[in-house]
């Protein structure tokens, strides 16, 4: 039931997803039973098995009330099938607060982590640099961002097929000692760390000329960027018709604008990277877009998948078992 | 001296600003004596004075050291001008660090300021938004933060010739108690300010379509913000070029593109806007971008001569006396 078109869109994505998996997909979808059904009588429903779940929990209801208040949503009931171990990962485009606040409940954080943290996928010259925190942590201490940058490698060594991933660290300058006492404090800790490929600071300018695979920041600024980020389908688009306005251009012209402009903001598009995991959870747990398309939904749960298949929360715990 | 290409092009936009000053401009152009008469000889010096400054401060250098090293450099003489009434306005593209220091020195604080900060100009889909701090306060507290506020406001008045600017603090969500400690504690204060016209938290998504006239945020965050943005003249081309690589357009057609995202671009091109304001300070103080071209630093002084004319720094003052 989760996200802005639910659940036309999210039953349609996953019956998409289970078409397009490499390998076989057991698709469990928790909602209101009747609502699903109808849902699903418009599809080929092999590999798709309903799981009542009467409540719902909005995308604008306080995370924390709200997960107390509903036992039996489709967050709680489908994050319990995952603790039960009758799911391999949870997908859910709904309430992130919410979604947080049930998986810290019923999964739990892996031994050493302190904090879960959300990573957002920022486009680069060179393909993608992630960044977290974005969002579900404000007021950091250094100790937050050393496990961010840990967990945050991790999934990129997944994601991106690289040995080693590099890791920077958000900052006003490059030099070593520049910006506020939390990344001042930070760098040390970065930088001793045995584990990272840690390539010191890296400025908001640097980011989407890839200077490094991951970057670490609070909770607060990664959200502040990502979400100003997003101003390249929204603001953007606008800002670009009022440039074309002044100008007296031929339709071919104007399709090619359309066309080039249409591939930029394709790698700004958060559907187009299927929603990001909440990492360091006792549980391979995928957050997708409320604005989430029947396309995203398919990618976010092909993601989710395959993170479960490379064993990504193993690796994290196993990271955090060997270091802490 | 400041600035990348200096002294050429700031004796170059310094003669463009007094041949296009709508009200007369006396030109004092501090630096060592013989470089800048080589550089004004090729030009009209009508209302232009050199005064010698046989020191310069570099780009890289550290600010406070550089500062106490250096009393005869162009920053410490330009402003000692100002600060005796010689000068009614200081311009410099050089060191920010330096010219930061040596105001606090030179000039000091106006009465009631608390840190002097510095703005930049964010394009949206209305005009420009004005957001501060940027980079000059790390670590603020909500009072810091309100006084960005108060100052941010009066040079939006002078800037936009609007009665009572709007003023939004940014945050990661809209609502009231969203945020990190520092945002959550600002957001009561700001709304308790009588002579604020405050609209509440502005996300990163809002900056660009306008949600204030001036959003108020940590120094830290502005900064990410701000060169975050300066992607979109540096990254971003690179992008558009990789996607038009994959199509197959004419000539008219790149022609086209070129036109339209070079039109997009000169919104997020710092140069347009000519530098801005030290606000807070006991002087009138603008700052130019490193990379300056003439025409950058004629704007920068042409808009420094109207906030003079303004009294810019008057109504600041003012406006401290009565509040606090």
């Amino acid at each position: 039931m989760g996200g802005d078109a639910a659940p036309t869109v999210v039953v349609e994505g996953a019956v998409r997803a289970v078409q397009q998996a490499s390998s076989p997909i057991q698709m469990l979808l928790f909602g209101p039973e009747a609502a699903l059904q109808a849902e699903l009588a418009s599809h080929d429903d092999a590999g798709v098995q309903i799981v009542d779940a009467p409540e719902v929990i909005g995308m604008a209801e306080a995370p924390v009330a709200a997960v107390k208040a509903k036992p039996r949503s489709s967050i709680h009931l489908g994050l319990s099938a995952l603790r039960q171990g009758q799911a391999d990962a949870f997908v859910s485009a709904g309430n992130t607060g919410a979604v947080m606040a049930a998986s810290l409940f019923i999964l739990g954080r892996l031994p050493g982590v302190a904090r879960p943290s959300l990573p957002a996928y920022f486009p680069t010259t060179e393909g993608i640099c992630l960044v977290l925190d974005v969002g579900s942590n404000m007021d950091c201490k250094p100790e937050h961002l050393l496990q961010f940058a840990r967990m945050g490698a991790i999934f990129a060594q997944h994601l991106f097929e690289v040995e080693q991933p590099t890791v920077g660290l958000l900052n006003v300058g490059e030099e070593p000692g520049k910006g506020d006492e939390l990344v001042k404090a930070t760098y040390l800790v970065l930088e001793q760390a045995p584990d990272l490929h840690f390539v010191g600071n890296v400025e908001g300018r640097d980011i989407m000329h890839h200077a490094a695979d991951v970057v670490v920041c609070d909770g607060f600024v990664g959200n502040a960027l990502l979400k100003f980020g997003e101003s390249m389908t929204t603001a953007v688009p606008i800002m670009i018709r009022q440039v074309m306005a002044g100008l007296d251009l031929s339709p071919a012209q104007q399709q090619a604008i359309r066309e080039v402009f249409g591939g930029l903001q394709k790698r700004f598009n958060p559907e187009e990277y299927g929603g990001a995991p909440l990492l360091g959870l006792d549980g391979t747990v995928f957050i997708g877009h409320g604005r989430s398309s029947a396309r995203a939904i398919e990618r976010l749960i092909l993601r989710a998948a395959q993170a479960a298949e490379l064993t990504l929360t193993r690796s994290i715990a196993e990271a955090f078992h060997t270091v802490v």
